[in-house]
């Protein structure tokens, strides 16, 4: 144990505060500042490009500022894949969840701050931005989104475990968060049309319930099941995506480098 | 032989399943969500930024998941051209491209399956959207898209061996996977309009097969020759590559180095 | 001392003339070829992508040419920060500042130079481009522009600390210019709309003076208060981002490297 | 001597000629492929952020497959600023300059056969895409585009040195290609308004040559001046970059690290 519990908190709730006020930070611009005084909350073309490299560089710097003391989970299934698998000591297990929801939620608190005077220009009864701060369904039901987070955060986590096990000296390793950050710019690019590429359940309930404090309608959370795909469905990706990369690709790395790979490696690079 | 047949298969197979997943998944995205109530497939603008950065990540993740255990081919045409310059063994060529292809197919349905709910919106009949899983000309005739993926194919394959001859350190060779996404995008921005930069027999044919059986007309390979081009035309792009390679560049490094570059260490590179 | 004072002013000052000549230089392409016949000034969607591309290229080309002997703060909030949090002498805060804002003055001027011939034909009378020079705010009032220079100059002063902490080893370094250029792309993505992500006073304030000798109109200077929050914003906020991050990350990491990290191994770095 | 003068001279064709496939092509596919049935040549908003991004990749590539063996010098103005500053070898720059100049005809060559099926589709008469391959001015005059020449090439040649002063380990060498990658879409993002960012006379001067020989009308060369700009400027600035670099930033580290840089190191970087 090089760090406390208490010092390990704090990492992952600042880890998870960057990512998530870089991230909604690059929403907020898309969405409020439209290029044509179009209806606000449409995203128009060339903003994707933006939110996606956006996401990416979010996940960098909040890896960046956690992976020593922590190790950068900054998702709660990421957490509970990495202590299914045996790789993290469930012990731990709630106070990263605990961190990284209230991370998330400081984090929506600082862009609702920021661009709060640009917020009551274009959509001053919040009624129509909840967006900025968590995913909506492209298509109703439940099963168009959940398949899809379940995708996204299954190749978002046998990518984490594969690129762990790739990077392994010291200056590989300095490479990760932007590494890390290019899987999330390739999971937006390509999976985020469905429900937006939450892949976290934290990057969604977290702003939501503080969208919901704040006064926005058509938060998804009142009222609405939308919530619940976005927290269910990564946790079952991660699952099915840390199973499938220790069933194949982990299995035969392992049985190379007889002694296991020990849980603090794959930690530490993420 | 570090690892056995079997692991470098399922290697081979996931990281193509991974590669095809990406760089299907943002073709969707662009296709499947235009900024405008457009024609479907009509690519717009903004989006083929997206697109060509989407399938450089897609390579990028490809790679760095099958790297170590198989050498991350993905590709039949590399396969061919490594076996033929005496880098890769005759052996093996079989396995690979099975793989190959079976990993393609899988990554092709994986995407029609988190699409499906978008599709039968956007495209009910399936009529008009085949070009979400492969390439098709920009007009008419054999030698235009012949001669593109000839030139595009040799310049990849070129690159991936200077690329692997020029990142030889450990720690340069942790960059590899994200430089031979570049070369990718670089081939996509510079070489994509005549024939798609398809580059890759399995990345073509498989996906294509994907689309015959899950019902899209218009696929190019029933009643039509367009699936043609895309496989002959990688496979002689990627032996003009690396034959011209070891005439020029290669051939003076070899002779620097004294003891020919073992093919281990351009194959852990790829 | 590896080098002197002189030496140090010098290298200070060609930093940020690249980092403004480049940067400045991406604002003017995207303002003076506007797309369409657009009026002057206004801002396209597609060009805002290059924008926030440009300004992180311009820090990476800024701190290449300038990390080795001056450290490459590029920025008084960063020298002031360093100073405070007992990393940078304060006997060199002067000549750091007078550097700084010598060579954004001369990158302005060489922008000017440039574009001049465009420049007489877009807006001939200097009256609506000085958003080339400096930067302003999306809505009127003081606050929501401080607010928003406070939260982005810490986020970039807290991720300075971070990623000198986190590439320490001489091949990790290599990467951190491209980092810290990575860093400010995510700033001006994210907290680029209130007020144009200044997060540096010489970037914004001597520009400002240039526009003024070169005789542009509303420069924000004369007959205005807008010159002021992007000098004391981002000041403050690089103090609360160093102090914050001391606070937290920096204290855990110092507890464990028991001798406290040396100043040179940050400065070094950045 | 590690390598022949023929080795070299072969290495520098074939860089050069990858160097101006990849940088060709993108601008072929900006122009032939236009969004809307615009007029030909007339480069939409959302291209140039593409056309930026395959220079820049264009000039990673043509680095990776000729850095080993000719230094990658690619460049003229390159080469002639190199040997003018004492670290190249006079006796080369004539072969040199003669690789570079073949190696970009041929890669212009390469790029007309690629997309002649679409050229004599969209602009049959050869009249109005020349652009395709050379550089032409925004605003008429000498001092406009030269001007811009003289100082992009300036801000290359120092950074070329000031990159290859920082990136001396091993292993961070493995990311040089990289970098001056970036580089160039730093320069063509910030100062591709006023003459297309040619920064070479081999990239401007060999490709017009082809246009010419290919049956171009408005070449810049028949009847034109405007092709000098582009050739003298950049040996200009080359000259005046180095010069700048080395009269501050070089002469510190030289003084610093006793025995003045060898010549190889900068050659090897580069």
């Amino acid at each position: 144990m090089k760090y406390t519990t208490g010092q390990e908190f704090i990492s992952e709730l600042i880890g998870t505060l960057v990512l998530i006020a870089f991230g909604l930070g690059v929403v907020a611009m898309v969405v409020l500042f439209p290029a044509t005084p179009a209806i606000p909350g449409e995203v128009v073309k060339g903003g994707y490009t933006n939110i996606v490299l956006g996401w990416g560089l979010a996940v960098t710097m909040g890896v960046f500022i956690s992976a020593q003391i922590s190790g950068a989970h900054l998702n709660p299934a990421v957490t509970l894949a990495l202590a299914v698998t045996g790789r993290f000591s469930w012990s731990k297990v709630l106070p990263y969840l605990a961190a990284q929801m209230m991370g998330a939620f400081l984090g929506a608190a600082i862009v609702f701050a920021v661009y709060y005077g640009q917020w009551i220009k274009v959509d001053p009864t919040f009624s129509q931005t909840a967006g900025v701060f968590s995913t909506f369904p492209a298509v109703p039901g439940f099963w168009p989104g959940f398949v899809d987070q379940v995708v996204g955060t299954a190749l978002l986590m046998g990518m984490i475990l594969a690129i762990g096990d790739h990077l392994k000296t010291p200056s590989a390793k300095a490479l990760a968060p932007v590494v890390f950050g290019l899987l999330v710019v390739a999971i937006g690019a390509s999976f985020g049309g469905m429900h937006g590429f939450a892949v976290n359940p934290a990057r969604d309930l977290a702003p939501r319930l503080f969208s919901l404090v704040a006064g926005f309608e058509n938060n998804g959370l009142v009222g609405s099941t939308i919530w619940i795909i976005p927290v269910v469905g990564p946790i079952a990706g991660a699952l099915v995506g840390a199973w499938l990369y220790d069933l194949t690709i982990g299995r035969a790395l392992k049985n190379e480098s007889a002694p296991s790979v020990p849980a603090a490696a794959v930690q530490e690079a993420g």
